[in-house]
């Protein structure tokens, strides 16, 4: 088991925070902490990982306010995947100059209220989406996100977005039928991607098509890495300075004009999470220990489910030798079982509080509804003087 | 394919809402209408189908209020899963001693809190929460949720819940000791279930428990049966007739004073809903036909990757020949993907809308705010005269 993080000084205000919620009020429900001052903390060790790159958040990791408002101070850029994402920056006064567009297939309406806007930048994956983006947002530049390898990564993005390369040539000739600005390309390594290689190999994969490009008439210059940096969850991850050291000298080859853009999104708010719930009820059934918690993958751990097993401490104190159990959440839904074999305390019992740290994204803006279980209360930690 | 829905009588309310709903405002995102009218349709034949049985609507269904209020102006009674659906009824003036709080796993304040409002009949599926719910809630009635057979279910419930039969001695041993009241038993022979034999299979199963309950000195007097009651999805199921016609002999045979119940959530409201929600785009990708909704797994379509294939018009019509697509929802997660083969027409392009009826359960209450994408609007049908 790696160093727990609930260890490590960053992360010292947050326990505070959620030992003082704690004690001021009585546990009812779930509580989700937020540091902002871990994001701070990330982006800072990104630009400084990859100083040629401009960092344009996710947003769909954790659009918290106050999330948003840290990365605006710091200078950071966006990107989005809805009209809502994109109403929480212009509120915050962010410009929409800043903002990509990332999402590959979006509404009509979308497009054009992004436009509408002040957003200039739009990716597309098909002849279909470019067609559409020409009609609603006349002037705007597109980028192209390509499919690459995601062998590399903890959680492949699959299949569901990106143009092959060999159908790149017959949308460009569509794109320059209708007029079309094709300013760059995008792809995505996956999620959790350990692998600083990947990244280069990806670049490799696309770059012909920014040559492409240029060679028939259009202006390249924007290179999207996308996202994937990984946080420790279960398995130690590589720390950017690495993955920054391994990809540096490749971005160094580029022209000058070629503009460099990263999405993190994971990796920014992940660590600033700490996640607590209760657990209901410890019960053996066909000789497995059971651990129903408060929570489960409709209000708040869904992710889990996935595999990542977030760091933990029992009651805010590291957690003694650990068996296997059955995790599952607190619905009716047989469905609701968060892992079938997760490390759990063996003086684990009824009445005490996982505290999940890492936690930080797609937690809130997972939550449901269902068998009315209510959303964790959310704490954000004060700003440190 | 079976005859569809939209065509009957019943479904007329429910078409012209949608199409006046659409004329009056422009398109802006996902619909969910609901006709209660629907619901009383559904509750009056499972009434005439099982006079034996008292009817305790799952509201973990569909908690919209005006489900909840037509179920109880025709004499329903409620099952919950937590303390905001307990909230949810005692607003409408629900009586509390009508309510069965059927979730075998609870936390110790939602004991308390439901206690303290009245309820009195609480499920238990192990030893530990039968003393919990003892210490919490000291004079009310426990029912033993059993393990049974899911075999017949399109959906089984699989092995989160239930105690084994062989297990109920030991936990008997304490109820005695404790002085706890267990009044009965409870089984669930999964959702979707199509087969009327699963009941009597699973009556046969937990009945020798209610003997056993009287020769150790408790008070057997309540057959739980559960849910699992089927509608029409892409197959065809049985109608309540049919089922009631099955199991009533058997439950003709139980002792006067045993009182049955029945907990539909599905059967219920499940007709009651007509999803609508757009395409966004069409596209075809390594020679695959693949389908972008505005609607996905995190905004009200979760049921689709179960593979419950609602009955679907194009526009509000009939749709035409349909060929096999991908179909994805809209955000940026490659896990939104509803399903991998899905007959969808051929003349299907963007723009136009999907007609989703039968989604009147496990939708609104599934939606979550994950990519900023906004929850479907809800309109009711207006009462009939």
């Amino acid at each position: 088991m790696t160093a727990h993080p609930g260890s490590q000084a960053a992360y010292q205000l947050l326990k505070h925070t959620a030992r003082q919620a704690l004690a001021s009020a009585p546990y009812t429900g779930p509580l989700w902490l937020l540091d902002p001052a871990l994001v701070r903390q990330q982006y800072l060790a990104l630009q400084q990982a990859l100083p040629r790159a401009r960092i344009h958040y996710a947003v769909k990791a954790n659009p918290h306010p106050a999330i948003l408002h840290t990365l605006q101070t710091l200078g950071s850029d966006f990107e989005i995947a809805s009209e809502q994402e994109l109403d929480s920056l212009l509120q915050l006064g962010v410009d929409a100059a800043r903002i990509l567009y990332s999402n590959p297939i979006k509404a009509r309406r979308a497009i054009r209220y992004a436009y509408q806007h002040g957003v200039r930048w739009f990716a597309s994956d098909s002849v279909e989406e470019t067609l559409k983006i020409a009609a609603e947002a006349p002037d705007a530049t597109q980028y192209l996100r390509l499919e690459v390898d995601n062998d590399s990564s903890d959680y492949p993005l699959g299949t569901k977005f990106g143009l092959a390369i060999a159908e790149v040539p017959d949308l460009l000739a569509q794109a320059r039928q209708h007029g079309v600005d094709i300013g760059g390309v995008h792809f995505h390594v996956g999620s959790q991607c350990r692998d600083p290689a990947a990244w280069l190999r990806a670049i490799d994969t696309v770059w012909p098509v920014m040559t492409l490009l240029g060679e028939q008439g259009f202006r390249p210059r924007l290179l999207n890495l996308g996202g994937g940096f990984p946080i420790t969850y279960d398995k130690q991850a590589p720390d950017i300075a690495s993955i920054g050291a391994a990809l540096m000298p490749r971005l160094a080859q580029l022209p000058a004009n070629c503009a460099v853009v990263v999405e993190p999104g994971r990796y920014m708010s992940g660590p600033a999470g700490l996640f607590i719930c209760e657990v209901i009820n410890v019960q053996r059934k066909h000789g497995k220990r059971w651990v129903y918690a408060d929570a489960g993958m409709f209000s708040g751990l869904y992710e889990l489910m996935d595999g990542f097993h977030y760091p933990l401490e029992l009651n805010g104190a590291p957690a003694g030798p650990s068996g296997q159990a059955i995790l599952a959440g607190p619905t009716c839904d047989s469905c609701d079982v968060l892992s079938e074999a997760m490390p759990l305390p063996d003086t684990l019992r009824e009445g005490d509080l996982l505290w999940f740290y890492h936690s930080g994204v797609y937690t809130q803006n997972l939550v449901t509804a269902f068998n009315g279980m209510p959303a964790p209360r959310v704490v954000v930690c004060p700003e440190q003087s």
